[in-house]
């Protein structure tokens, strides 16, 4: 299959393209590096980027940022920063890319275990990733031509304990290789609307 | 109490300030109607609400807008219509309400019955309602002063059925009145970071 991972240069992207890359023709794109670059905030980059790679069987995105801050002083505008780039970036790349999806292709999408299991900090996160998942719910009985959605909710990852273990105390963490397992269960598997959890 | 119900002129908004006005003081916000106007989708207005309120209670939301209309056609602009609105608005109401409430106050956002049971042109909604979800899950964490936040998720009300029964195929549908009594048990109950489904 002709596969794209946006996000596909960061920790848990470069894991999936690994993982995929051994039976798939995986392109990458990311903000910086990547075959592509695209900013999932800015309409016109995702559709010229979409525009650029032609036809797809599968669109991964593994990337997003998120508001992280203490509720007591945390401010919409704050708030939306999180809502324009994890939410309304990942919605994009479905709205848009579901138009460059061969018939059965699939949309893979990323959320967190913070959708669930609230931490310090993390009301944007909570937020977003119960919303990511929403939509996938949403999207699902709606794609036509056997077009299918799904998400994959990962616990911290492990490689990236250095920088958010602190937000994390007591979670299980995860390698990027395990959790990358589950993209591969959305994109060669047969189901939609499904949160892979990875915890 | 003193009970601030922003969107207390609407069809289930009425019904809220009916439910409470029996023994708490209950003020009303609304777009265009009520003892005060507030635009949700903005900061200065809804600050400015606060500060005219002064020190509350419990405040209420039973406001928000959303886009509807068929996944193949939406754009991400129109996506963001519903998030700016029944999303941000809300959670700006919480941010900031959160700073006007006394301690052992509460605050009740609405979601929907859509969160969890797809419908039709719908993936704005389900996605919107899931996130307010989550915005409760993660803020109840949080929150000082033993300051409480819970989500009403009501099916399609009794008395929208001419608008939006098309939208419900099957549906069962619930009165204002019933929905309402959710908001008393979150206003006048102990718990916290729940979602009370009318459903």
């Amino acid at each position: 299959m002709e596969i794209l991972v946006i996000g596909g240069t960061g920790t848990l992207g470069k894991a999936v393209v690994s993982e995929l890359e051994t039976n798939h023709d995986v392109i990458t794109a990311g903000k910086t590096h990547g075959d592509f670059q695209v900013d999932i905030t800015d309409e016109s980059s995702v559709k010229a980027l979409f525009n650029h790679t032609g036809k797809l069987d599968a669109i991964i995105a593994t990337t997003g940022s998120l508001h992280f801050g203490p509720l007591t002083e945390m401010t919409a505008e704050q708030f939306n920063t999180g809502l324009q780039d994890k939410l309304l970036g990942q919605v994009r790349i479905g709205l848009i890319g579901q138009h460059f999806l061969h018939d059965g292709g699939s949309i893979t999408l990323t959320s967190g275990i913070i959708a669930e299991e609230p931490i310090r900090q993390g009301a944007n996160a909570t937020t977003v990733n119960a919303a990511v998942e929403g939509f996938v719910r949403g999207a699902a009985i709606e794609l036509p031509r056997g077009i299918r959605i799904n998400v994959v909710s990962p616990t911290v990852v492990e490689e990236s304990l250095k920088s958010y273990g602190p937000f994390f105390p007591g979670f299980d963490a995860a390698p990027a290789a395990r959790v990358a397992k589950a993209y591969r269960r959305s994109v060669e598997g047969a189901q939609t609307g499904r949160v892979y959890k990875v915890w």
